[in-house]
C-alpha cells in the first residue's frame, strides 16, 4: 500500500509537506517525498491511496485506560471519589461477566479507532475466554492488557496472568499481556516482593516475547501515602512512593506509572535513575480533582512521560486528541508561561513516549521497518484553515473526528465505517446489557 | 418545521427524551413530547425532521471571540504573551483590510456554525463596509459585534460605532452592534467617563433597539493593576478593578466582563451588585498561562458567568464543547471537589446565560416565543453509546463534529453541508490571501 502526496508527520520533528509511505505487510517500509518514494516504488503493483489535503500520522498510544469502563460512561459524574467508587462503580462492576468485558472493549476499541488511536494500554479483571483482550481482537485495534492484580486476590489473579500469557500473548500480532499491580494501596508488600520472580519466570518460558511491562497507578490521590502507611503500617521513606517500591526491585525501564500527580524530588529523581516511565491522564486527573502532574518537569528531566485518557467512566472519553490539548495547556497557568509542554513535544509524548513506555521499539514513528499502524486526517475544514504549522494543528486545532481512514499492522479497519465490527450491532448490543444491569443493581427506570 | 421523536434538551434542567419542537418563520412555536406536539399540529403542513437517535439543543452562545483571527489561527503558539502580540499578532494584524476581517470572520463563522455555535459575541477592529458582521452574515450566523475602543484611537472609534449602527444593528435579524472598550489598560479614565453618554445616546436615537451592551477584558493577566497605575496614574482602590470601574458608572446588567481572572472579594461583590455578566474563556486562558477563573465561586454567588473560546489565536478553535469540557473541569483539582461546575451548570453557561450576557432575553432556551437557533447532534455513535445522562453527554462526551444540522433564526445554515457558502471558495481565499500576508509581514517561504 501507497499513502502519496499527503503531508507526512514522520515525527515530533520531521515532517514532509508532500510525502509518501509505504507499507507491506504489517511494517512500514518507505518514507519520504512522494517524488522520492514513488521512484522508489514504481511499478510495484501497492494499492494507492492519494492523501491530498491530508494530514498522516502515527497512530496515538493511549497508554493509560481500562477501556471495558465504556460500559459505564456518565453513569456518574461529578461525584466525590469515593462516594463515586463505593455507591455507583464498584456495585455495576460486580455484576459484569467476561462478556460484558469484551463487548465494553469493544465499543471502546471503536471509539478509539475513530478517533485516530491504533493502541491502547488497558487494565481490568481478566475472564480466560471472553475479555479485553477478545474486544480488541475483534475490532482489530493493537493493545496491552494489564491483568489486574490486588492483595486480596493474588493468587487468582497470578493465575489469570499466566492464562492470559498462554492464550493471549501475541494473538493475531496485536495483543501483548502485562501485570497491573493495582496500586499501593491495593497491592501489600507481599505482593509487590512476588512480581520480580513472575517477570523472571516469563521470561524463562518465552525468551524475548516474555518481556512484559509491569503498569500500577502511583500517586493519584494526594492522601495516599497515609493510607498506604495505615493499612499495611509500612514506612514510606521521605514521602517517597518510589523509594517505598524500589525495595521490592520492580522499578525498570518496564515499569509504567500512571498519574504520578503527588510527588516530590526524589520520586523524580528514582524515575529518572531507573527510566521508569510515566503516564500522564490529565482529563481524568481534573475530572475526578485528583491535580495537575508536572510534566513539564518531568519532560525537562528527560522522563518518558505518555499519555492517556484513563477510564471512560472519568473523562468519558477515549479521545487521544482531546487529551493531547489538555495535556499542552493545564500547565501553562500553572507555571505562568506559555512556552511550557509546546505542541510538538505533547504530539511525541501520544506517539512515541506512548509506545516506548508500553514496551514497543518499533512503533510510534512512521520509519521504515516500523509496525504499520498509520492514521489519515482530512485537513480540508474551517478549523483546520489556514495552516502554519503542523504540531501546532494537531494539538490545538484538530478534531478526533478529522480521523478518515486507520491502519492498524498494515490493514485498513476504519476507512469512514468499520471494516471488522458492525456498529449498529454494538450499539444495540451495549445498550440492551446495560438496561440489565441497572435493573440489577436497582437503578433500572 | 417540526423536529420530531428527538432527545430534546429544553434547558439545563428540562429535557424530553423523546420530544418535538416546532418552528415557525423565526421564532419557536411550540416545545413538548411529540405525541403532544404532533396532536397541537396535526395537518399544518410543517416541514418534518425526524430526530430519532439524535439530541436537539438551543444553539450555542460563544460569548467571547475575536472571530477574524481565524486568519492567524495556529500562527504562532507556545510564546510569552509579550513576545506573542508584539513580535507576531500585531505586524500581521496592522495589515489586515476590512476584505481581510470579513474574510476571516466568514471562515470563523463556518467553524461556528459546523460546531454547534449559533451566536457569538465578537470584538475586532471595524470597517464600514467589509468587517466581522458582514461575514457573519454571508454564513447566515447571529452575532454582536462590538467595535472596539482604544484611548489612542478613541475618537474615531466612537464615529466607527455610530457608523456600525446605522449600517449593521438589527441587520437581517442577525446582527446587534456594541460597544467594546478594550481593557482598563488600553482604555483612559476620560474615554471610560464617555460611555454612559453614548448608551443614552443609541437610546435616544434607536429607542429600545438601541440597547447594547459594553464588553472589556478585564483582569485577565496578573500584571494588569499595576500596568493601569503605572499608565495613567490612577489609583485602583483596594487593587479592586470593578472598584475603579464603578465610578465611572458603566457598570450594569449590560456590561460584560470577559476573562475575570484575577479578581478579589471586592471584585465579586460589585459583579454581583451591579448584575454584571462574566464570560469566562477557560482554553484561552491556560494557552497564554493566565491563570484559571474561579468559576465555582461566582456562579456560588449567582453570577451569569457564560462560555467563550477568545479568538482562534489563542485557542486554536471556536470549539464550544470543548470549551465546555474544559469549563467544567479545570476548577476541580484546584476546588479538590469533583462536584463543583457540574455538566448540567456549563451546559447552561453555554447557552441560556450565554444568550442574557449578550443582552438577549428570547435566545438560549427551547421555549415557545424563542429564536429558533436550534442544533441537531447525531448519538448513533460508539463514544456516545450508552447514555445515563444527558447533560454528561454533552458537556463531557459529545464532539462538536456531532452536530448535524444547525438551524439559525428559524433556517437551516448547516445540514452536512454549509447552505449559504461554498467552504472549498472559503478556503483557497482564505489559504491565498494568509500567503500574501506572510510576505508582507516577512515570514513567507
Amino acid at each position: 500500500m501507497i499513502i502519496k502526496n499527503g503531508w507526512i508527520v514522520v515525527d515530533y520533528i520531521r515532517n514532509y509537506r508532500d510525502g509518501a509511505v509505504v507499507i507491506e505487510d504489517d511494517k512500514i517500509v518507505d518514507v519520504g517525498p512522494t517524488e522520492d518514494v514513488l521512484r522508489r516504488h514504481s511499478g510495484s503493483g501497492h494499492d494507492v491511496i492519494d492523501a491530498r489535503d491530508k494530514i498522516v500520522i502515527p497512530g496515538l498510544v493511549n497508554s493509560h485506560t481500562h477501556i471495558s469502563m465504556t460500559l459505564l460512561r456518565g453513569y456518574a459524574d461529578d461525584l466525590p471519589l469515593q462516594e463515586w467508587l463505593e455507591k455507583w462503580i464498584w456495585p455495576f462492576e460486580a455484576n459484569l461477566t467476561g462478556e460484558d468485558i469484551e463487548l465494553g472493549a469493544l465499543l471502546g476499541a471503536l471509539e478509539s479507532i475513530r478517533f485516530g488511536t491504533t493502541t491502547v494500554y488497558s487494565m481490568y479483571h481478566y475472564h480466560p475466554g471472553h475479555n479485553e483482550a477478545s474486544g480488541l481482537i475483534k475490532a482489530g485495534l493493537r493493545g496491552v492488557i494489564g491483568i489486574a492484580i490486588f492483595h486480596w486476590s493474588r493468587d487468582k489473579n497470578i493465575k489469570m496472568f499466566w492464562d492470559a500469557m498462554g492464550r493471549w500473548h501475541g494473538r493475531d500480532g496485536l495483543i501483548k499481556v502485562s501485570l497491573g499491580p493495582h496500586a499501593p494501596y491495593t497491592v501489600d508488600p507481599e505482593t509487590w516482593m512476588r512480581l520480580p520472580e513472575i517477570l523472571n519466570e516469563a521470561n524463562e518460558r518465552y525468551g524475548d516475547r516474555g518481556r512484559v511491562i509491569i503498569s500500577s497507578h502511583i500517586a493519584e490521590d494526594w492522601r495516599e501515602n497515609e493510607l498506604i502507611r495505615d493499612k499495611f503500617n509500612v514506612d514510606i521513606p521521605g514521602g517517597s512512593i518510589f523509594r517505598y517500591l524500589e525495595k521490592f526491585n520492580i522499578l525498570s525501564g518496564d515499569f509504567l506509572a500512571a498519574h504520578c500527580i503527588h510527588l516530590n524530588q526524589v520520586d523524580l529523581d528514582l524515575i529518572h535513575k531507573y527510566s521508569v516511565g510515566v503516564a500522564h491522564n490529565p482529563v481524568a486527573n481534573l475530572k475526578l480533582g485528583m491535580g495537575f502532574a508536572d510534566t513539564p518537569k518531568m519532560l525537562e528531566k528527560g522522563i518518558r512521560v505518555s499519555l492517556g485518557t484513563d477510564g471512560p467512566a472519568s473523562n468519558n472519553t477515549l479521545d487521544m486528541f482531546e487529551t493531547m490539548k489538555f495535556a499542552a495547556l493545564i500547565n501553562k497557568p500553572i507555571k505562568r508561561d506559555p512556552s511550557v509542554t509546546p505542541a510538538n513535544i505533547v504530539f511525541r509524548m501520544a506517539t512515541e513516549y506512548g509506545a516506548l513506555n508500553l514496551g514497543y521499539n518499533d512503533l510510534g514513528i512512521l520509519k521504515p521497518g516500523y509496525k504499520a499502524d498509520v492514521v489519515i486526517l482530512d485537513r480540508r475544514k474551517p478549523h483546520l484553515t489556514p495552516v502554519y504549522d503542523i504540531y501546532s494543528h494537531l494539538v490545538y486545532a484538530a478534531r478526533s473526528m478529522d480521523v478518515e481512514t486507520v491502519i492498524i499492522n498494515g490493514r485498513i479497519v476504519y476507512d469512514g465505517g468499520f471494516v471488522n465490527t458492525s456498529l449498529d450491532d454494538v450499539i444495540s448490543r451495549v445498550e440492551n446489557r446495560v438496561y440489565e444491569l441497572l435493573e440489577k443493581v436497582g437503578k433500572g427506570d
